[in-house]
């Protein structure tokens, strides 16, 4: 078992000595043993000005593997410094929808080198891959798959899968067109190993194939992956015609980068898809400080209703006490169920029209856990806060005060955490963005509305 | 293009349809058109009693396929009415590593009845899979994959697959072991197509097999799937034998299970494997109430040091007003450096090794972060509150003090925020658990501190 993490560093530094030494021939041989991935990772490490003598040393096609593991800046490096020459050689080693990757990431003067330096064929169809919507299935999907016509014998579509899978990405699955290019139907590796010779496409086809369109979202898609168990998912246009695959591995990246998304922004940061070690301190800055920003204004309201009470407060000081710990709840509760609601919106498994069910559950939710948390810190403050800590001030009445208001603040809290991101979805906007720290500012400003009030109420004040 | 959503409630109400007229055969040949786990969710959506009448109306394949789909509870109603030849029939057509993970969800009454109908040879590798730890790459992988030696012939390969090939779930990717089953290279179908029928395996195969231990935790197995984009990953033991491999549509569900558990467990929900709709209002408030239970008692450390300045307070009840935009930025800042630490673990970009590295990036972040929002909240207090709003008990040195707290408040949650998770992860614990809540909490007492501290030290209270 080869276990990467732990060799890494004694990796580096035999590859720095050989570099050192200029034993390139031994670099080479230890560099072949190991995955593009990991190659990319060693690459990482190293000084800029290494990485293309290293990459040199590559033979063509894992050089090309390698290179699409590495970090954009990296790949831009290297393409600044390839003869014409070598950058076409990478460039045919490279699969469609990962010349469109980089296309996208690159710089516009880099992006006219890659498109000079492809043959025409290709550029057309990057051309058209690009047109593709970002976040849309064409964007992710690539155009080389294997066609195979219905009136093929098993034995034709080996021969057909001989001369053509080379330079195709997954050769698991054929797509069976007509002559109008729709797609009709699909058949497994499996299934032609296990036909005979002279069977007829037509007879051994699946004909129920599940297709997304190629302006699918990619998150949809992405998740039709984990629902169907599909290795690869077939794209086709309004007219139903086969025009490229989206891959599993597309899928994990989606999926990854989708999760990641919805963490960031449910904390509040700027989604970015660097790893947090390469980004600058500027950048992370950059993506936290509008948020804390927009948080921090927005909690003026809380800071206004506490003014407003004032007198209040001074009247009753130990009310004061208190505010932290409702908040805090509130916000808690309301995050328990915006962060459950919007998982739930990821995946798929909630919809706008559940919201009355949704709502209804989470008010019986909020009652349950309002009525324990009360009798808890009912009992919590008679016991320590009074007796314990000997804090007289705290009558009955303000114990009642403060227990009322965490049942009625957890209850809102639950319905504006479940709400919030059904509503955001319904009127098209991002349910993550309604995700806590904003449900907390709600929540806040309501649990001291609440608390005032009884606390007028109750206590007369 | 089939959009199985938008056609779902127009096939809920044909199928009840033809379920009350009786016309079974028409019911049967409307299912066999859609994807197992589509007819799955439609299952899902019918009254209990009719699923058994439903599943039974299935060719034996795909009721197979359709039952791995459902959820836990439709599987025990099932099986509890399978007769001895039903249960039989369908525990032939699931895959190993799908009759594992039946057993793990079902009561010992119903284990016994499935182990009780299970081969002899079968049980055996039930037995030896169920003893993986949960969570392992044991727990998850199956034992039914194409071993091939190195001294085959490509023709020979393709008889073997040919012949043993059918009842595995994954034939596109064959693994080449020795005479004591240890793991030597791996041969994948393409190469195979591509060969010449008299090739041999061993000229042809790849040495460079990147495997996972049995014991290796699967989140890490599932990692490698998206870092190195491998359709099937070889499980071996410590001999380096060949036991078992995993398949990427069951590391996409890890993905998927522990991306939600992330998010479920910052948002202090006990994690659940089951869908929100599905989960009853008793299990969903047990998943909520310890954590709220025990963030709203650690809250009251904050009400104890506002309780400790009381006299402080109220000799410049101004300073009130301002606690919960303090704590709520600190909770907020402290939260945007935990989850972006934390996603790093996940996904393995970040070790604890860096963590100094971290740490000084995150007081880079944080002196930039809480210089602009100081600035910005003492223009906002000296032209809102004090201009607008004609709050004349906020002087300069209050609006200082404010300041002074927000920017060291920022800088504590960062440090707090991000070295918390790598700590916890260092001893061994889920760094998640120290996730928002946990961190808000030390987080709001450190606030209060450092703000009564200034407020102490500049206006003198």
């Amino acid at each position: 078992m080869f276990d990467f993490e732990e060799k890494r560093d004694e990796l580096l530094s035999q590859i720095k000595e050989m570099i050192q030494r200029k034993q390139y021939a031994d670099l080479r041989d230890r560099l072949l043993d190991l995955n593009p991935a990991d190659i990319a990772l060693l690459f990482e490490e190293m000084p800029e000005t290494v990485i293309p003598l290293l990459f040199r040393l590559l033979p063509k096609e894992l050089a090309a593997e390698v290179f699409v593991e590495l970090e954009t800046d990296s790949q831009e490096n290297l393409i600044s410094g390839f003869s014409s020459k070598e950058l076409e050689e990478v460039l045919d080693e490279l699969y469609l929808d990962d010349i469109v990757d980089l296309i996208e990431e690159m710089p516009a003067i880099v992006v006219k080198r890659i498109l000079m330096h492809s043959d025409p064929d290709r550029r057309k169809e990057i051309n058209e891959l690009l047109q593709y919507p970002e976040d849309s299935a064409g964007s992710i999907m690539t155009t080389e798959f294997i066609d195979l016509k219905k009136d093929m014998t098993v034995e034709d579509a080996f021969k057909r899968i001989r001369r053509t899978g080379e330079d195709k990405e997954i050769i698991n699955v054929c797509y069976v067109t007509d002559k109008s290019r729709e797609l009709i139907g699909l058949v497994t590796i499996r299934t032609l190993l296990l036909a005979e010779a002279d069977d007829i496409i037509e007879d051994i086809m699946d004909r129920n194939v599940i297709s997304v369109g190629t302006l699918e979202d990619k998150e949809v898609v992405a998740q039709d992956f984990g629902k169907y168990d599909f290795m690869v998912l077939p794209v086709v246009d309004a007219e139903n015609r086969l025009v490229g695959i989206v891959t599993f591995d597309d899928a994990i990246d989606v999926l990854e980068e989708e999760a990641t998304e919805d963490i960031e922004k449910m904390a509040a940061i700027t989604p970015s898809d660097k790893p947090y070690l390469r980004t600058s301190v500027v950048e992370t800055f950059k993506a936290r400080i509008p948020w804390l920003l927009l948080l921090m204004i927005s909690a003026t309201f809380t800071g206004m209703i506490i003014t407003g009470f004032e007198n209040a407060l001074s009247a009753c000081l130990v009310l004061n006490a208190f505010i932290p710990m409702l908040m805090d709840t509130g916000g808690n509760s309301g995050s328990q169920a915006s962060a459950t609601i919007i998982r739930g919106l990821s995946l798929q498994e909630i919809k706008f029209e559940d919201i009355a069910k949704i709502i209804w559950k989470e008010v019986r939710v909020a009652v349950l856990c309002g009525v324990v948390l009360s009798i808890a810190n009912f009992i919590k403050i008679m016991l320590f806060d009074r007796l314990v800590l000997g804090n007289t001030d705290i009558s009955l009445t303000v114990a009642a005060v403060i227990c009322f208001t965490l049942l009625f603040t957890v209850i809102c809290a639950k319905v504006v955490g479940c709400s919030l991101p059904l509503l955001a979805k319904k009127i098209g906007f991002d349910p993550v963005v309604m995700a806590s720290p904003f449900i907390t500012t709600i929540v806040d400003a309501l649990s001291l509305l609440i608390y005032f009030g009884f606390a007028s109420w109750l206590l007369g004040l």
